[in-house]
């Protein structure tokens, strides 16, 4: 893990910026809407940790990051499909040690193996796809509930997909993981009301990235919503303390 | 596994019995709402393959099977947990060359552990809990969708919760996992729409079970549906060919 600029985040600029001085993490950092994400929340003054797998685009990313005047970033490599929960406790404790704490997780990592009936999918590939889409998101969270919690404005933010367009034939472990994400919003959000990290569940609009190429084909970029002016969508939920729940960025 | 009574099958007594000579899998056999399933698809005229983890109780559930003048059942001790893609296979095999086909799959199975906060829960019992009440049934379902296409009333049922009391605090992988199960229903269920097998999600209401004790330690038994009533629907349920999708049995 890159060392994040913390005497940035101890003296932080005078500014309106609404995520001034706010770690965030971003999994899925270098993809579609991931990497719009990261730039928004850099925009928005945080430090951002850029969790993905692919150390060079991520180190791309980092370079960019800087090079527009962005607080140092802090990088951090980890496959979703194979880390541990000693790997997310891990990824907690330097975390906290390197930049001082977290103050929200955005789940942008997505995991979709292309529209196919469900009679044909190989059944590993089902786990797979519940294990990177549910289970890792789940595990990296609750490693962070204990850096969350000390923050004064905790937030964990999962990505959704709307039911109207995925909860039919051939979106598969896609859409199956989609709906179990949906179910832990609620039911996180409830056990957390009474605390101050909130819990968001994204719902995302049709957006031309690669993801969604794999499925529609034929669709026309130019009706669908930006990544970018989702992703903004996204910073004003993550620091607006009035947001919680399921939540569409549009 | 046992073999049925492959005679029976063959030549089905003259009757109106709702499954007669069908072939029908129930797991959790043994279970609360499983054990009163798998006798009123008997007294429906099925052949039932008990399927189940505690080789004692399933063979408990055999004799009385028997007794009460059921057709022979098959028993399969399977346990979901640790079963592979390969046993579910195999599973598949024993079942169509045994029983001669399978007309219907009902998963009774539960895994519950308990009502608790999802920051307390071990990473481990989430994934578990997402295996056995997602996964294994998905897999085993998969592995015979090609014995219930060759019946003329192939019929999957998968068992769901209401939103309404799971989708709530402490409900934790439990009501992860069955609204995931329900996102199964509706994927398959359009999915299998052209051919012949119907997709079921059955609705259950609160019933006095050892399950539901886990969760209501001071609920009064009086005011809740009676698992034998309960089951009485699902089987109308399975042997009606107009219903299909979410199904409430009471």
């Amino acid at each position: 893990m890159s060392s994040a600029d913390e005497s940035a985040v101890a003296a932080p600029p005078a500014s309106s910026r609404a995520l001034d001085a706010r770690t965030v993490l971003v999994t899925g950092a270098t993809g579609g809407l991931g990497r719009e994400l990261v730039g928004a929340c850099a925009r928005a003054g945080a430090t951002v940790v850029l969790l993905g797998r692919r150390v060079p685009a991520l180190e791309a990313l980092y370079d960019e990051l800087l090079a527009g005047g962005a607080r140092e970033p802090a990088i951090y490599p980890l496959d979703l499909a194979g880390a541990t929960p000693a790997d997310y406790a891990q990824l907690a404790e330097a975390v906290g040690r390197e930049c001082g704490g977290l103050d929200a997780i955005v789940h942008a990592a997505v995991h979709f193996d292309g529209l196919a009936a469900l009679a044909r999918a190989e059944p590993e590939a089902w786990a797979r796809a519940l294990h990177v889409g549910l289970t890792g998101p789940w595990w990296l969270t609750q490693a962070c509930l204990p850096l969350l919690a000390r923050s004064d404005a905790g937030v964990v933010a999962f990505t959704l997909d709307d039911p109207a367009r995925v909860a039919h034939a051939h979106w598969g472990a896609y859409s199956v993981a989609k709906a179990a994400l949906a179910r832990l919003v609620t039911v996180l959000g409830e056990e957390l009301e009474a605390s101050g990290t909130r819990v968001l569940g994204l719902a995302l609009p049709s957006m031309p990235t690669g993801v969604r190429h794999k499925a529609y084909i034929a669709e026309d970029a130019r009706s669908l919503a930006t990544p970018r002016a989702v992703a903004e969508a996204c910073v004003r939920a993550l620091a607006d303390r009035a947001v919680r729940g399921t939540f569409a960025p549009a």
